[in-house]
């Protein structure tokens, strides 16, 4: 599907919130998260159900801050339930050069490139080629896939800083903007050192109890609000407060 | 604590999501659901903890939405969490004549008038009495409120439609501003036959797992749908689609 064009507001609404354009901060990217979700705080209508949430411009959105990032991360479970081709459509026909570095956590392996929307963009040069987080390194390595060996908690809880710090020294990555799904994101909500912005599209819409959550185990303040109005939905932008 | 001014803007925004003026429905009032809730959907930090989301200038929205309803319904719940007292300060200095009746959902008979804010402001001639909805009218009454005997399921579900129909037929009650808690809005929100208007104050927060969260059980979506951005908030007006 062809993307829609950026409303023209919207470039000023996202610019204090994109990473900086320097390369200071070496020892860990600059993080990004973002999402969608329902009123209800729900991301999905229920485990592995991909669910529309936001208006088409909001996906021109999404793919412009893919344009400013070197990487995009996502859990395993969101990479099985949607089979994301995370590339950017935004910037030019050279989408290839554009689109964010795929980081998949996948601390069990269940997840596999091959055959995924991401390898059909890899192949035909639409995409990049992911980078699997994994626990343990895998004696079968897929063609065309790297490997980053980051130890897991049995509660699912990533070494989030041994992860982020490998990203930026071994491969480069000085922004990542991380997607989703539920359990990395109500990890980072708690993580004012390790996300530097936060970017919320509002769909006006309850998807209801059995739908997937975002709600963090604490609370957690924001500062340097900031809300852009779509059509029909709402996008916040704003920095967690330290 | 007194009343900040309305934006000058809100009034234009909420005008299409007001009752309307005439005396047309005769078998119910015209209903408001309205309330603040964090980005995760929580209404407070738990139960009975009263908790500030939203920003004073919204506070002021919320008295104006006040000014243009007969009367103001909550849980018993939200009663005895809060101890709110419901009355309208927008308008001048005729705060009781503005004032929207307080009904307030207690089958079980948990919440008193006598001592609560809402009689505060009743004896000082700043607010309403109270119209108390009872499962069956009790032997003792407290004097100066009212009570509406209206069946309700073990599940605390109210039925709905008689309550509201005895509200606009015995109280003349035209208009009903439903303000919580959590149990109340999670049943209306289901109900696009009975909620005429919806107003929700976004806060840029997240209160956490352990709150009180708004979600239906079933889903449900949304039309007619505007955005008003306040300095911190963001507010939905929107109508139940049918």
């Amino acid at each position: 599907m062809s993307l829609g064009s950026l409303r023209p507001d919207v470039s000023d609404f996202l610019s204090p919130y994109l990473p900086p354009n320097n390369d200071e901060n070496l020892s860990r990217p600059s993080v990004t998260l973002t999402y969608a979700q329902s009123l209800d705080s729900r991301i999905s209508k229920g485990h592995g159900i991909r669910t529309t949430i936001s208006h088409p411009e909001t996906k021109t959105m999404t793919h412009y801050l893919r344009y400013h990032h070197d990487g995009i991360l996502i859990g395993s479970g969101t990479a099985l339930a949607d089979n994301p081709g995370l590339n950017c459509k935004y910037g030019g026909p050279d989408a290839r050069e554009h689109s964010p570095r795929p980081i998949i956590l996948d601390a069990k392996q269940k997840w596999k490139f091959s055959g995924s929307k991401m390898q059909e963009l890899f192949l035909s040069g639409e995409g990049k080629s992911p980078i699997i987080v994994v626990d343990k390194e895998p004696a079968d390595k897929e063609t065309g896939a790297e490997y980053l060996a980051c130890s897991c908690t049995d509660l699912g809880s990533f070494d989030w800083d041994k992860m982020m710090h490998i990203l930026r020294t071994r491969y480069r990555i000085k922004s990542v903007m991380v997607e989703g799904g539920a359990n990395v994101i109500n990890q980072l909500i708690l993580r004012p050192d390790l996300v530097d912005n936060l970017v919320i599209t509002i769909g006006p819409t309850f998807l209801g109890r059995n739908g997937v959550e975002v709600s963090p185990t604490t609370g957690m303040s924001l500062c340097d609000v900031n809300w852009w109005r779509g059509t029909n939905d709402a996008v916040l932008a704003a920095h967690l407060s330290k």
